[in-house]
């Protein structure tokens, strides 16, 4: 009778008095991934074989405990973890960074337009009042001259309180202008990869979430796994954890939704309904995330008319 | 004996008995800011012409509280309110905006730096590991490809912790660091525009402060006017008023410096000559502030190489 022990040094064949009788060490990653056939292999020359019984595991591990296996153990298990992390970097993970940063672009963006309205207010202050939408803002103040500005808001030049500036002085607000634009760019380019990604990723959560949405909830759920994993309650309140450690604290009311609050389903129902709606919402986001985890069927349309008919 | 009274809407000649002879009423500020030569004529045809003394100024101003003269008040006044305020625009507020604004990019591109340093690190950890420098690390990851990271870093790629990910997932990365590179680019741009505007407006500070610290002083002393105004104790701890609050609230250490912390003079001076070397650059700084101020000379040279002899 032989005992068979295979692990990541290699395998090892014992008799029954636990005397080494052959060893196949592993060099690497690569002989490790090829340890079932090479098992195959010794075990049609070994036909007296047996797995190693669990009350006789403790002697064929002090068998390694000679200090000729250390540098083995250490240097095979650094490369298999090495692997590990490597291969645990998903669509998670890149989801998560590109949706914050979107987050951050939205911040960003804010700050320097409300420079940029200041800033241009030297020289034609009656426009930045006349126009609220930021995009709009800066795109126009970057496209368009001063006297065509002045036109847009029915204005001579005479009435208005801006300054006659240098050309130069005019430039470097442009510059401004023309960078923020740059981040309106990159939020949209982020926002086309998400949505490429989420498509063949998490097709069901993308259709009924939307990508905005969508994506960051996987970033609050810490993947789309352990999204799938949660309670549809706690998918409707991800990202208002604030909010529910004060109810909790202080008594104050709980919240009702936490990111999906900007869900058109949401924002489109009746002040009273919208508990209702934010209910289930979370309820058939939930059934999406875990369709999508286990890569089942396609319903997320089928789900968003059914909520659409009702709210 | 006539008396002559020119104002906003116009000139005016009375009797002696405050009954209206003739009135040059102005139609826009065309005219108000030609009114000496207008008045210089009407004092030629009324030789006799007084100014209206002080206490008979009642009589006269009751003239125009008739309702008809109100529109004209009205309109001349809003229009040379308006002046006042395009004239206002200074090289102050130019520089005051400029400045800001370097500030925001300064905090803006570390906030990106972070993100792309957590993203980018999926692909490749070990190389964020292994560079500090923030500008140096995003102008590498956008120049360089992935096996010439891992060589500069001396690594295999079988040795790195990183992912193998699609084209796709780095570009995006790529995109986020050609931002962040475009933010540092707009900083010198700033930087640019400053130097040559403050080398005309503000030459000695200029040269004693640099651009950053000279820009910084103009906009937290709220214009070079102001500034010029301050004692050089002020100037020493513009910047700091947080910890000046703090010191007169609490009695915690009194502040030996504002923004004038960041100058090569106190960086260099031993510790214990750090708060010496503040009161005489402050010092110098104050005199520089009031020469450009009063168009005066050209003595920042003289004052740094003083300083630079002392510390």
């Amino acid at each position: 009778m032989k005992y068979i022990f295979s692990g990541i040094l290699g395998i090892f064949i014992f008799d029954n008095q636990f005397n080494l009788v052959e060893e196949r060490r592993f060099q690497g990653l690569e002989d490790y991934k090829k340890r079932l056939s090479e098992e195959d292999k010794l075990k049609k020359r070994y036909k007296d074989w047996v797995e190693v019984p669990e009350e006789k595991l403790e002697r064929v591990l002090s068998f390694f405990k000679d200090k000729k296996y250390f540098d083995g153990f250490y240097l095979n298990n650094l490369e298999l973890t090495k692997q590990k992390v490597k291969e645990s970097v998903s669509n998670d993970g890149l989801i998560t960074q590109a949706v914050s940063n979107m987050g951050e672009l939205d911040k960003m963006g804010n700050v320097f337009v409300k420079r940029l309205r200041e800033w241009y207010s030297l020289y034609l202050p009656e426009f930045s009042k006349s126009l609220e939408n930021n995009e709009k803002f800066v795109e126009l103040v970057v496209k368009r001259s001063k006297s065509e500005l002045l036109k847009e808001i029915r204005l001579k030049a005479s009435e208005s309180m801006g300054a006659d500036l240098r050309r130069e002085d005019v430039e470097e607000m442009l510059w401004l202008g023309r960078e923020i634009l740059n981040l309106y760019e990159l939020k949209q380019k982020h926002e086309a990869y998400l949505t490429k990604m989420m498509k063949s990723y998490c097709p069901n959560l993308l259709e009924l979430a939307g990508v905005g949405i969508g994506a960051k909830l996987i970033e609050l759920g810490k993947g789309l796994k352990h999204l799938a994993l949660l309670p549809s309650s706690t998918v409707q309140l991800l990202g208002a954890e604030k909010a529910l450690f004060r109810h909790i604290k202080t008594g104050s009311a709980s919240p009702k939704y936490g990111v999906i609050i900007n869900h058109s389903i949401i924002q489109k129902a009746k002040k009273e309904d919208k508990g209702k709606a934010a209910r289930m919402l979370a309820d058939k986001l939930s059934l999406c995330i875990r369709l999508d985890f286990f890569k089942g069927e396609f319903k997320a349309l089928e789900y968003r008319k059914e909520l659409e008919k009702k709210f």
